[in-house]
């Protein structure tokens, strides 16, 4: 068993505990002193630095969400200027706007850190060739884990998303061991590896996978490893706090979070911190990031936290599985999609009533997502076509709004099923089993 | 005037070339040592590193092409185990294999201080905020630009590729005072600028930018600043060296070949240098490189170098405009196509003859590829649906051999002109002016 940095990895829980509290009163201190909006979040609590003695005071701070980085588009949150800033990324707006991060030289280092000891704790490293298919530019999957891949010493290919047929070709014809990519997508390689005869045992040494950046299940990791012998591993994170952070380990039993660089809380409804490995809201703390605060941020998933010690020997705390959302954010095909925006696009059709229903499935674990949705009585159409028109009207601005394909399924009026008090606007039929 | 590596870059003149002669004996030495196909080449010729004593010795070693890296595919020309090299690129074959190269960390190293040189040499440094629109992934031009922009400490906003409406927005939104991209590309950007009301001048802090990836003219340099108040520096380099490597400096007149890392000769028909300054053909030598040999590498450009010292200060010598090629191989929206790849197309077509015409245009310096083809008189067919099938066919082929969209023109029997010895195959109506 081998580690990136075996003294911090596996350093006794008491005293990392104690460095975590030292590191988030550290960088609260900072954060208070540069940044106008956490100060006043502090003050709007009554609280100071020196008020954080412990985790309960701690827990007095209002939380962040995602709209105060998007109410501070671009770059309002930012606490370093620009000449002390080496990257941007931006991720697509849910809600028009795009979330913009920024990372110092600091930000970028401890990124890589995290994902380079998380590689190394499922076996990757000098010796392997790691293609990497995720998506590189302003999204954060495809350069963070580049970088993490050429500092653990792996041969990185950055053959990035899509080219299916490449990426089959190069898997054949370097040595490559590992993959990154979702977990769909490998699904999709291991589909066209049976269209095209090549068996991925036999014809490549791909033996492992990083998968991340949408929802699986061990039963999707159990028919991957069947299908093709690759052993996937899981991965948490979000350009909110550098990019994907968080891996599984070789016992595949959760993803390791670093306490010297993030503190994740999991809260009950009541925002109370719930029995070590019970479920509840994930709420993150950066405690060594530069370029703007993130403490407290409630990024909406669920999920347990443990800090029982892990078989491999690492003493830091494991993240399960994110078992579902907080608000009513859906992520269709790696997409975020709120409810709100198809809510948004309905209303600007003066021939639909406001009533809609979203239904997702999918197939071979490519997501579908049908809306249903309703003409108004003195807008009923006399031809299939002008029905077709609408529909396909409603489609197109969807696609617009989201980035997204959806079928939009026109219905007579009065047809859709109406709710007393909060109207269940989404029925999720996806299966990941 | 700033410098990124002030000493090495002014070196005298006579110093430089002693340095620039001791690497590639040096070069030629390790690699003779390590690589079975280097040492067969230079046996093939009865040499031995210890003959190296001068040019002219250095002039007898035979000349690589592209070929010799592809017929080694995918890395037999490497000279060190995977577990040493920290990435691998992979550009597009232009007759079917794609062509492979390695980079240990050194590799990737020099790559970055090649290009952190020439970005600080047009002013790109710690206070720019630089969005790379090149491609990330495979292509080396995003990366390489990329881990030059955070050498020199710019903020570097890795937009990649595509979707202008959020580059221009982000252009607007935050303070990027540099881009990177195709001249095309950018003009694309001003265009839709004009469309939306948009005025660089006043609603960005744009006034640089990086060109390159295809060919561009001094007009464009200076339409381009007249619409956009951009200023544009041209780049050389392509994957085989290690991606784009050579920048021009403030001065405008020619790229800087680092003699240090890379000795370009200029050679005539018969594969003698030409006098300093002159025409000829660029053979390329890596001087440190270290994953394989890239020796006397005929890239097949046309073009001048002079050792004349520069306004800047900078004594390492220039490289001109690529002026042409010195084989057929025409260069289409950034895609190297050889007309011997559009001949083997028509050869798998039953019901054309051997005969074709390719004929280059292009719009607001946007490639338009035409193919005359020429039907066979027993394959006539007698309807125009027959017709439109056998050229969309012959498209859908072209597509798929170039990742070209070709327009294919089909001709009567007889028609398309014949030559008298070798055919001129190509008409080049394009214009950068
Ligand atoms: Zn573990
Ligand atoms: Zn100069």
């Amino acid at each position: 068993m081998t580690f990136w940095n075996e003294e911090l990895e596996t350093m006794p829980v008491e005293e990392l505990k104690e460095m975590q509290f030292r590191l988030l009163q550290n960088e609260i201190r900072t954060m208070y002193e540069k940044s106008e909006f956490f100060r006043g979040r502090m003050q709007s609590v009554g609280l100071t630095p020196d008020d954080i003695t412990d985790m309960e005071q701690f827990r007095k701070i209002p939380c962040m969400r995602k709209s105060d980085l998007r109410d501070n588009y671009p770059d309002g949150l930012f606490v370093r200027p620009y000449d002390e800033l080496v990257r941007i990324h931006v991720s697509s707006g849910t809600t028009g706007r795009p979330t913009v991060v920024g990372y110092t030289q600091t930000d970028i280092d401890n990124w890589s850190e995290s994902l380079a000891r998380g590689l190394t704790s499922f076996g990757v490293g000098k010796k392997d060739v790691f293609q990497n298919m995720h998506g590189y530019g302003l999204f954060t999957g495809g350069l963070g884990v580049h970088y993490a891949g050429e500092k653990v010493g792996a041969t990185v290919i950055p053959t990035g998303v899509g080219n299916t047929d490449r990426q089959i070709q190069l898997m054949q014809d370097l040595p490559v061991t590992c993959l990154a990519g979702t977990p769909s997508y490998m699904f999709h390689i291991a589909d066209v590896c049976d269209q095209k005869g090549v068996d991925i045992r036999k014809q490549t040494k791909v033996t492992k996978a990083l998968a991340g950046g949408e929802p699986w299940s061990e039963s999707m990791r159990k028919k991957l490893y069947d299908r093709t012998g690759i052993k996937a591993y899981g991965c948490y994170g979000a350009s909110e706090f550098y990019g994907p952070m968080f891996l599984e380990c070789d016992a595949q039993c959760g993803m390791h979070v670093w306490a010297d660089l993030t503190l994740i809380e999991i809260l009950d409804k009541d925002g109370n911190p719930v029995p070590d490995g019970e479920s509840g809201e994930v709420v993150v703390t950066m405690l060594q990031k530069e370029a703007f605060p993130l403490i407290r941020y409630k990024i909406g998933d669920i999920s347990t936290l443990t800090w029982e010690k892990c078989r491999c020997g690492r003493t830091h705390p494991r993240l399960g599985r994110i078992t579902g959302r907080a608000d009513d954010m859906i992520v269709v095909r790696g997409i975020n999609v709120f409810p709100s925006q198809i809510e948004s696009v309905i209303g600007e059709m003066p021939f639909l009533s406001p009533f809609y229903h979203i239904t997702l499935t999918n197939e071979n674990y490519m997501d579908k997502m049908v809306v249903d949705v309703e003409v108004l009585p003195e807008c009923l159409p006399d031809d299939v076509n002008a029905i077709n028109e609408m529909s396909a009207k409603v489609q197109a601005r969807l696609k617009e709004i989201l980035n997204l394909k959806a079928v939009v399924k026109m219905n007579l009026p009065g047809t859709l099923e109406r709710f007393e008090g909060k109207a269940k606007h989404v029925t999720d039929n996806r299966s990941w089993d």
